[in-house]
């Protein structure tokens, strides 16, 4: 699963000309020339397109729970994926409002739903174990949810996957997936999650500590997936190494999210090139991981709640994007004086 | 113009539980849940709707473009707003995109266009005077581009209005409207507008600390609004009035938009109340009047176009504000479990 690198001069050149000659003062559309820019790479084309926009949710528990690191109980996970499937959810709302396929997926959920509608079934497991105790995975596990996830990204017929996730513990996981794959201090990689208190972060902190220290040893980005990520992690990030080899533009969404893309990146560094950040989250160590990314979000709303939610409000803006690019005229055809001083 | 403040304590308290209750985790949309709570409050509803959203561009001329304070020479005004009626411009693409009813208004353009389809005349006169010299305006001028501003708001039908603004030199008017309004220093309120180089900033700082000093004894904000500002901004500042006057929200867009609230602000306090804050721009001096009149931006684009630009990037914000109100589950109906630590 090779990435190419989108980076071309000439055409980087002919993009940033096509977005200078439209009828504003030159870089007065900000972020938004930046992502026409990045579409069009992407795209390899001065004329991107939107098509079909996708947004994968994956669903996982997680066995670290046992450490009491969440402030709500597991069976949310389960009962949040009834909710997905009866449309009652925040992403569920934003989805439809910006015309976003939603796709939700069992990864690893510890709940039997049965055959469900709606439901795609790729459970691994019925939850990782404990990695405060041991690996949350094993290798061969791990692998499995990769490829489903690069199975699920190849049978998205449009050109954007947003990805969204759900699973009680899961912003343990990705901070100790941060914490083992940046080296920044676990006290810069905790937050809140769904609201825990001041003991419970710390109580999270130590648990991620102590973690890295038992598994000292782990540096291999597959290693460190399936020793302390989630089912819902590990897939997501094989989908987005295949969406990124299909030439998709890949929305990123918040802290989870986003710690997939860390370890996806460490195993294709140019599945970056095929990236929009699409917000910078309230949970503290998102803008420290978008740091280490380099990443630059688009909103900043301090939204904190996953699913994917920030992936689908920022999708308007990749449509403004393109459709500037695409309509806006041009100085020479609207004969609109240029720049005197 | 009576401006009703929107504050009702029970009110709020019904809102709040309204959004808490949503399947997520407490405050979890941030910023979303700020903007719900407002629309709400000014709606006098826990269901708000946007209902047939519209802008009014304003284009204006200024006189104090003599003073060499514009990158682009002052014929593009009349250029931009034939590019407008061409649908070629920025605001068009992203209104089209948006489902936002466009209005051109010529409020003070100095151009003769004739009579056109899609171009509504209300030109108060061919451009303002140079307020280095003399006031900008006559009262009688103000107040009849306040008029007319006050009879277009009156005239839409949906319910929210958004404000846009084409001028060339429009910016030396707000940032002086800044200066003399909130007594921030000019050197904190110029910026680069279209895209000064830092000496023609420095220049246009100077225009506006000697016209501040020329016309030190104006002091009533309808005074400062006909010495300083432009017939965009006063036309706009009406319609501002009328619009919340009719419990409309309003969705203000970026440094010249905000400067025209600023006066109707000084004019109706509770005008702020119902606003929304589309943006905040590149334009050096936004922060700091975004600062002044207490205002929370929703998007971080660094944007500096106007037109109206970041009111339609925003407004699929307000539609999902409205829709996690309107259709997500609460943990009652969705049956999961709530925060247990």
């Amino acid at each position: 699963m090779r990435i190419a690198p989108t980076s071309n001069p000439d055409f980087a050149a002919a993009l940033a000309a096509a977005i200078n000659n439209k009828t504003k003062p030159l870089g007065s559309l900000g972020a938004l020339e930046r992502l026409a820019s990045r579409l069009g790479l992407i795209q390899n084309t001065v004329a991107p397109t939107i098509r079909q926009p996708a947004i994968l949710v994956f669903a996982g528990d997680h066995g670290v729970v046992a450490e009491g690191v969440s402030a709500y109980p597991q069976d949310v996970t389960w009962q949040m994926v009834e909710n997905f499937l009866a449309q009652g959810a925040a992403i569920n709302v934003f989805a439809r409002q910006n015309n976003i396929d939603l796709h939700v997926v069992d990864a690893g959920v510890n709940h039997d739903f049965g055959a469900r509608p709606g439901l795609v079934d790729r459970k691994v497991a019925h939850g990782t174990r404990n990695f405060a105790l041991e690996p949350a995975m094993t290798p061969a596990q791990c692998a499995t949810a990769l490829e489903h996830g690069a199975a699920l990204a190849a049978d998205l017929p449009g050109n954007v996957v947003g990805f969204g996730e759900m699973g009680i513990g899961n912003t343990t996981a990705a901070a100790a997936l941060m914490h083992k794959l940046t080296g920044i201090p676990a006290a810069e990689c905790v937050g809140a999650g769904t609201g825990l208190s001041p003991d419970g972060v710390l109580r999270k902190q130590r648990v991620i500590e102590a973690a890295a220290e038992r598994h000292a040893g782990v540096d291999d980005p597959h290693a460190v997936l399936a020793t302390f990520g989630g089912f819902e992690i590990a897939m997501m990030a094989g989908a987005m190494l295949k969406a990124a080899a299909l030439r998709k533009v890949l929305l990123i969404d918040g802290f989870i999210v986003t710690s997939a893309l860390l370890v996806a990146a460490r195993i294709e560094p140019a599945i970056l090139d095929y990236c929009v950040f699409a917000h910078c989250s309230d949970e503290s160590g998102h803008r420290r991981m978008l740091d280490a990314l380099g990443a630059e979000p688009l909103l900043h709303l301090n939204l904190r709640l996953g699913e994917g939610t920030g992936a689908a409000l920022a999708l308007p803006l990749l449509h403004a994007a393109a459709n500037f690019l695409n309509e806006m005229a041009t100085f020479a055809s609207a004969s609109v004086s240029e720049k005197s001083a």
